[in-house]
């Protein structure tokens, strides 16, 4: 009997590092989450990912044909080089794909984690039938990872689909980034939330003020999204409004990419049929006619351990 | 001796239909101009490129490698479809590449006339040095041919690249494409010198009156660059303005693709070291840091007969 191969994939966040067994259809075998010990530097990161890495695959019974990560920041392929990863402090570059490759004698391939996670989409999930997409990622940053033909888009130095980053209006609100009218700095989570408690505290009625017990510090999208399940004007008027900025910004997109299918995940995606719904009438109100019949915005499909899964794909998807 | 080797470019307007004789270097060495008929239908339209191209070729003492044609509207690729140009009433799908492949027996390629315009600076102009640009062409309508690898990116359909109509104001003026505050709505020629007549009409003071004898609808681009060529501070400010919705476009482009060289052409472009000074500026403020140093914007060096050269390079390009 043939063994059974298994993909390692490697989800490196600054909080924690988690790590799975997955077999080549997306399922999690086994998964584990460790400490990332971002603050005591890279060395100690290295080491919890290869003890994380160690722990999963004991015991293994199948073939392991690779480790898959995927990493904030920028990734150089080349040497599996993850650079100024956001939250882990004193980090410049560190080839972490050749440092692995040397422990554990496997191919390692890393990648930008929004990358990865449309490569878990292609492999697994509500990509599989196209050719070309991009993968919207709706969390405390909105990023992207593009898919052309089957392969991701990575432009000249590999940090393409930064679309959290395209302003929707050029005199808008100032980004983090320094930018300004960023559609991270509307839907981006803490963003969001800062709007909708403005309103809230401008005396606008909704059952939200009940949910948190009237502190705002409570409020969270899922809260947001709860008061609009249950009709709430207001919150539905908010979830809307995400689908009107979110299809006006892919509208943009299309005419740049000429790729017309959006995968959404992240929390936000959690809105759901409203969300999605506002988001498609927007967009297709809003791309030129012979785009018009060729949208689609699909919910992702890897929801939870989305970060294992795309890490796990880049291994599948490369052999 | 060798003979030389020629392509023939084929710029296919509305009105006219330019074409050139054209050497490896970019040298026109004969062109004509003769009138499009496109009222008359694509039979007729054919008919005159190719009573054109046989004038051109005539006596010609090189060898003819090829013809390449810079079409209006979409293209495809395959039998070198256009499909419905604008201001070509009756034109549906017509297979001019394999027509004219059938009529004069050697290479046809047909492509969209912005790409041609990409392939042209990136043959012969201010791209030669560049593995990815984009080429942005600032006319009646704002259009861009995009580069990365050395190829044009053309996304699913072949229509990558519509960077005019990207919005950078989701509640901005109506374009005529439907979408909301599109570049093209600011910079357009027509969008542009409507809105300068309404300035002036609304008793902005500037040279600009003089120079159209009071006669706002003798304005152009070209006299509102003579107006800020001497210092007029309106039409510096209008010109500077331009600058910076134009940068603030091409960061948002910047952030999709990951391409930071952009190459600028058309009337528009003529306003000189005033526009590309405050677009770099705009579009460098605005990038996110891995991009700052990267940025640059430079003009377009086929400047007359850019349509020929662009689709004369076609031909050199692929053989």
């Amino acid at each position: 009997m043939a063994k059974n191969k298994y993909a390692v994939g490697v989800d490196l966040g600054g909080t924690n590092i988690k790590i799975g067994l997955v077999e080549a259809n997306g399922k999690i075998s086994k998964k584990i989450s460790v400490d990332s010990c971002a603050s005591e530097g890279p060395e100690r990161v290295l080491s919890q990912i290869k003890s994380g890495i160690n722990l999963i695959t004991e015991n293994c019974k199948g073939k392991i044909i690779g480790i898959g990560i995927g990493a904030p920041g920028a990734v150089k392929l080349k040497k599996g080089t993850v650079e100024n990863p956001p939250n882990f402090p004193g980090w410049n570059k560190v080839h972490v794909g050749n440092i692995l490759k040397k422990e554990f004698k496997c191919d390692v391939y890393v990648e930008n984690d929004a990358n990865a996670a449309a490569i878990g989409e292609l492999t697994y999930g509500s990509g599989r039938k196209y050719k070309s997409f991009v993968m919207v990622t709706l969390g405390t940053g909105v990023g992207s990872g593009i898919i052309f033909n089957k392969e991701i888009f990575r432009g000249d130095a590999g940090i393409a689909g930064e679309i959290g980053h395209v302003s929707i209006d050029y005199k808008g609100p100032q980004c983090r980034c320094g930018n300004y009218g960023c559609l991270e700095a509307y839907l981006g989570n803490s963003y969001l939330v800062e709007r909708v408690k403005r309103d809230l505290n401008g005396n606008k009625e909704s059952m939200i003020t009940g949910l948190v017990r009237g502190d705002y510090n409570l409020l969270t999208p899922k809260i947001i999204h709860a008061a609009a399940v249950n009709n709430d004007p207001f919150a539905v008027s908010v979830v809307k409004d995400c689908g009107n900025l979110l299809g006006s910004l892919l509208a943009s997109v299309v005419h740049v990419l000429d790729i017309t299918t959006f995968i959404i995940g992240g929390g936000l995606a959690g809105f759901g049929d409203l969300l999605f719904e506002a988001t498609e009438n927007s967009a297709r109100e809003r791309v030129m006619k012979p785009f018009k019949e060729r949208i689609k915005i699909l919910p992702a499909k890897l929801k939870n351990d989305a970060g294992i899964k795309g890490a796990s794909a880049l291994v599948f998807y490369k052999s």
